[in-house]
């Protein structure tokens, strides 16, 4: 007991030492981080699309969240005639786009006198338009709804809505009428924008035509999400998560391969992290990039170096990681503050410290913080044997072992073969996840384990496509491959028979109103987190594409 | 009576040749004509100007509309603290504007993670920020209301609203507050335009301090009137209207005496006539000039030559006034052609056609149409001599004469010494005050006829400004100088006692909320029409500068 006191107060005066070490070694690279962010910005693609044709909404019990669209007509309907006479109609782009929109008002009686006023409301997902949005019940800014009121004082002339617009279908309603003159809206487009270019994978001949769609919806989440940076959702948040990037450059490896999207994203994150060196889960790129300075999440921390880890195997890029090395450094000298004398992760240690698992209320974090921690400790020192970096990192290992041993002896439940998570003893898939990814459990107890959790009606199950990631690569790395293939199928499979043009921020098929924000409209439909089955089906062929 | 008919078949083939020859002349001057008006645009003049201090709406039955602004607070209030915590405020910028916009929202804790909405609601007067818009009930469009919904995405930097804006207050009410960052409403300017320069009249010494007060609002009216037009009214309609051209262009001469935009008013008008050659009453310059085609104004068209001649007279440009007068021939010409047997103006002679006097239920125009044109046939002839064109338009004159004797005979009702107008024989200020003006009745007639009708409490009194100019015209021209000056201060001067900071579209003390499109709000309350009182105050010096 003397000597754990001892090696804790070394390793805490260690810390210390790295923390000032962290410190001069950020303020000496973030301008060239930054710089090299910068250089590596991809080029947009822009796309124009037409509208396709017009819909209306349709009340359906079966549909997602109770609505459809069905075509009703040609855009001649809208196009063709007085816009005072159509007065309201929902276009359909026929995809989800992200971008601009631009719409045109023609003079066709006389001249126009007065100005016009017209409401656009634009929706990724039908229900959007058929639920009333005021008084806001949300928890999120109600202006990320995407109804925008123009003013039109002088038509006759391409008009673009200033504001980046995402999403499918479109409703337009006219709100002033000016009686003495008439109008036609016409010649509608769409200017898309994308740095995703062509896929450069492709599928076997005899994959399931199911699995063929969920790969495809996949891709164009993920393209939608790759902007400057990989984006968390176009329509809502729009920006770089240190758990969105990790999951969209696994896709990105298996899809468009552009790896200087990742790198740039690497860069920002490292040049924008705190002065002590810790990383902000979010930041910003305009108008100057700056992080969310509030925003310390610690799981999402440690994934920061299993990003950065899977980029140098997939690209080679040997120079960026040797360059970013310090951070990852930074980021489990960090997390080790947070372990107790049992080698137990503290999330209140220090008080309390932000951990993202799911969006699902009650979900108690602990148990699947130390199988994260485990896992990014090996895998951050698989990176540093990479770049010959062990001896600056010698503890890790045996870092690791303890707190998989601690893990064994006081999170988990030999007699039923479950882990549990907290002083309630909260059993949840996510739990039993982590412990399997982190390599705590053998083959063997891992199957048990998730069979087991995933068989309790009590259990705590995944909320989100974020989690659902964790949960299918827990069974592959277990051998489940049946099971992985057929939750893939169930879960994200779902989602496209019900409709879905990309993947939504959170899927529970349940209950289709889940909103972590109190409000389901808000809910990203395209969301960068959900796209992985991308990278599930081509890197594990063997499991998904049979 | 045999003479007659073939005087009339005569003058009709007459009127025919004068069509054909019309539309060759127009089809040859046309192109030329617009583009002196594009050379004589006046470059527009810009001045900043910042918010005063923070009101509050305060309900007073004293008050113009009921609504009084109150100062409640320095702009630091709200620059100084979160706009989370202001959420809603009204904003004085101390005089009328007519221009643009502009707002910073700074980050004050965080950083912006969502799009924050705020809705900016600009007005004239207080009673437009205190009144229930929706439903709406007016008669022209509702988009008029200058309420701007602004979703803004990125923050920290100067957002200017696109719309050109004219007023005074401005409410600002936060519609969308995200929860997770704060921020404050900082930096406001309006960019405010206008071609009026400085004011080259001066008013004598000795002139009281009302007469001052409304020379000043006059000049305040006229200026905000004048942009790269003479605008009727920058809040609504912002356009080029041939009666207030006229009065605009009389303020002008008395004012800022900037001809060269009367002249480019006056070829705008003449390049976009219709194609018999008769003007359009009223006509817009975005995109590319262009008429309201189908406003045809008879009465405005026939004081489109009383206007050249006095630009004429001002400024002593006979180019111009050579180069049109083909366009004052053709609308004399379109006039007389409206004459019946017995020199009447037929307002049905041809189908209905237009004649705008005041903006009063009821009113019947036809006496004052009668008068106008004999006005305005003299004021026509007065150009054709300074031209030397009176050979072209010899039976001016006569036909002239001819109608103020019609008038006497027909209209005139001898005993009461008063004209009556319609075939419900109405009685109205309007058609005694064009029988002076026109010079059918002498000085002696014409105080009674003016009297008379003044005092009586079932004749129609004028109902506008643009009304009320024609009576304090009038009033001089046969003598009535007290009551001209009278009128003026209980007219105007009512006005600025009320606080007007620029004259309104419509004045009735006897009922405020008096509006030609059936809800005030949307009336204009900074109007050219009303801006007279400058030309009469230093127009007859001895009559109001006393």
């Amino acid at each position: 007991m003397k000597i754990m006191r001892k090696l804790i107060v070394s390793m805490a005066l260690l810390c210390l030492a790295c923390v000032i070490n962290a410190q001069d070694y950020y303020k000496t690279h973030r301008e060239s981080w930054l710089k090299k962010a910068e250089e590596a910005k991809p080029e947009l693609f822009q796309t124009t699309y037409s509208p396709q044709y017009l819909v209306k909404s349709v009340a359906d019990p079966i549909a997602f969240q109770g609505w459809k669209m069905e075509r009703f007509d040609d855009m001649s309907y809208l196009y063709d005639q007085s816009f005072k006479k159509v007065k309201e109609v929902i276009v359909d782009f026929g995809k989800h786009m992200t971008g601009f929109y631009t719409f045109h008002l023609k003079t066709t009686d006389k001249a126009q006198d007065a100005p016009i006023r017209i409401k656009f409301t634009f929706a990724e997902v039908p229900a959007e338009l058929n639920t009333s949005l005021d008084p806001w019940k949300g928890t999120l800014s109600r202006a990320w709804m995407q109804d925008e009121i123009i003013t039109v004082s002088q038509i006759d002339q391409d008009i673009t809505i200033p504001r980046r617009i995402s999403g499918r279908y479109m409703k337009i309603e006219l709100l002033a009428a000016p009686p003495d003159f008439d109008f036609a809206l016409t010649n509608m487009y769409f200017t898309a924008y994308s740095s995703a270019k062509e896929v450069k994978t492709t599928l076997q001949d005899n994959v399931p035509q199911d699995i063929r769609e969920i790969n495809d919806v996949a891709i164009e989440t993920l393209r939608e999400c790759m902007q400057t940076v990989y984006e968390d959702g176009p329509k809502r948040d729009m920006r770089l998560w240190i758990g969105d990037l990790y999951l969209e450059s696994l896709a990105n490896m298996y899809s468009f391969q552009n790896h200087e999207l990742t790198k740039r994203c690497l860069y920002l994150l490292a040049g924008l992290a705190a002065e002590d060196g810790n990383l902000h889960a979010n930041i910003f790129e305009k108008p100057e990039p700056h992080p969310q300075y509030s925003s310390y999440c610690l799981s999402y921390n440690l994934l920061y170096n299993v990003t950065l880890l899977e980029y140098l195997k997939a690209s080679g890029d040997m120079e960026t990681a040797k360059d970013l090395w310090p951070v990852v450094k930074r980021q489990v000298e960090d997390a080790m503050s947070y372990l107790d004398e049992n080698n137990i992760f503290n999330q209140n240690k220090k008080g309390y410290v932000w951990l993202f698992f799911d969006w699902r209320d009650g979900l108690d974090v602990s148990t699947p913080m130390q199988g994260l921690m485990i896992f990014a400790l090996d895998k951050s020192y698989e990176l540093a044997k990479i770049l010959n970096k062990e001896d600056e990192v010698r503890d890790w290992p045996l870092v690791s072992k303890n707190m998989a041993k601690a893990a064994r002896k006081e999170l988990y439940d030999k007699n039923r073969g479950i882990f549990l998570s907290g002083s309630n003893n909260q059993i949840s898939s996510m739990s039993q996840i982590w412990m399997i990814i982190s390599g705590v459990l053998n083959q063997k107890e891992s199957q048990k384990a998730l069979k087991t959790t995933l068989s309790m009606d009590d259990a705590v199950y995944p909320g989100t496509p974020y989690a659902y990631h964790y949960l299918i690569e827990a069974m592959v790395a277990c051998g489940m491959n049946e099971e992985a293939k057929e939750y893939m199928r169930s879960y994200w499979g779902a989602m496209v028979k019900k409709g879905a043009d990309t993947f939504w921020e959170q899927w529970d098929p349940e209950n289709e109103f889940l909103s972590p924000y109190n409000f389901f409209p808000v809910n990203s439909y395209c969301h960068a987190w959900s796209c992985t089955p991308v990278y599930f089906i081509h890197k594990y062929p063997e499991v998904f594409q049979k």
